[in-house]
């Protein structure tokens, strides 16, 4: 089977101009196939906020009404989308940006509501592994923005992380993917303000081990349980790493962790 | 040669949900390969004003400044672009929405400044028919909105009438193209304000004729430059009718302008 690389760069590092330029120069070196899977950061918030649009906060969660729905599909699916594509394009890597909805790559359904109401958020159903393959052995890369849509014309937003799990798991029928999320951090570290306490390689054993010692910060831990699953899921590596060591992924001198 | 139907909808159609359902029900009717290349409408310039982004005005031509660009990115790219694929999934039409900058689909430069900066406007230099060909043999439908690229990470805005008559003359080699503008009248009328005054039928010579007697109306005439330009450059036939004529585009039914 052939290396696919799926890789997830958040929010944070697609609005930093100068830390972005560095992400896709090392994007660009990768060996095709490849997809890019992106977050959509503060910008959306920032739009809501001077357009006067708000986001009811329920039990601590962002609720996606019908104003804020219309902003995530302007500034994921065109703003931060297209700009990455055209910036891609200028290194020579042929992406073509999606949805979910284009192609029809990734169907869900509004989350059903039980006790809250989330809105316009999306839980995946599937992902149409056809249309995405025909594109990569075109040696064309997607890039795909964090948007779902439900079949009956509605769009939906989706946590870019489920995204990237959810397109990993999908493809590794056909693929030895390598799923990699990409963040400002050196990797999971032991210590979340000592990039010295990275932690190179973690089992699942190690995991549990470290997690009943209380030792994993607690936004990790989300990420270490889904990257175990799709491991589980037939996913052959899942790595955490800082934008800047993409280019070494493939190389002995990777810094970041890699679990397997 | 098969026929290929490339589809420009306008601004109007878009912006208007029950007549956007109608011309979307009929181009799903109408037989692959086909594309559609939508307009942005007013959209953009209300969010502009929501957000006290100021389009300056030159010789009564809007520039298209940074601001301006990014939403323009946000609503055609974003917006009107990915909810437009979004419906035509939900009509089994499977739709794929694209910028220029996609796939390198259409290269421009930013127009050039003599007497007056445009801003960033892209003139087109070149449409890349391979990638509209591939999509297109998988029956796959490029949806693209009015944004194409300067291949140094810019995207540009670019008039959606020009990119369908350069999407439409590119592809002329390997199709017959049929290039079919669509807006709220009934088609080119001798009385702009009279249905009934429909001419199904032009040809240069008519054209010609009509244009030194005075009985086009400005706003058709670049239209019908453009659309005799388009028939030199190989295009079989350019039609100019109202959105809900698009069914009967090939029957003898069809109640609109057709241009050979």
């Amino acid at each position: 089977m052939s290396k696919l690389t799926v890789l997830k760069v958040g929010g944070g590092i697609v609005e930093d101009e100068a830390i972005l330029a560095i992400l896709l120069d090392q994007f660009a070196t990768l060996p095709n196939p490849k997809i890019l899977v992106h977050g959509g950061g503060r910008t959306a918030t920032q739009l809501a906020e001077q357009l006067g649009v708000e986001a009811p906060l329920v039990e601590g969660r962002r609720i996606t009404n019908e104003a804020m729905l219309d902003i995530a599909t302007m500034v994921y699916g065109g703003l931060v989308n297209k700009r990455l594509v055209a910036q891609l394009q200028a290194r020579a890597v042929d992406a073509i940006g999606m949805t979910g909805a284009d192609l029809n790559v990734i169907a869900a359904h509004k989350r059903p509501v039980k006790t809250i109401d989330y809105g316009f958020a999306g839980d995946i159903d599937s992902v149409q592994t056809e249309p995405l393959t025909i594109l990569l052995n075109q040696t064309y890369v997607p890039v795909l923005a964090p948007l779902t849509h439900d079949g009956k014309g509605r769009l939906l937003n989706t946590n870019a992380d489920t995204i990237a799990a959810e397109i990993a798991q999908s493809l590794a029928t056909d693929w030895e993917v390598h799923l990699v999320f990409c963040f400002e951090k050196q990797g999971v570290l032991l210590d979340p303000s000592d990039d010295e306490s990275l932690i190179p390689e973690i089992t699942h054993a190690a995991f549990q081990d470290l997690q009943s010692k209380g030792q994993i910060s607690g936004g990790m831990i989300p990420k270490l349980t889904n990257a175990f699953s799709s491991l589980r899921q037939g996913v052959r590596e899942v790595c955490i790493c800082r934008y800047d060591q993409v280019h070494s992924l493939y190389t002995p001198q990777y810094l970041g962790t890699r679990i397997h």
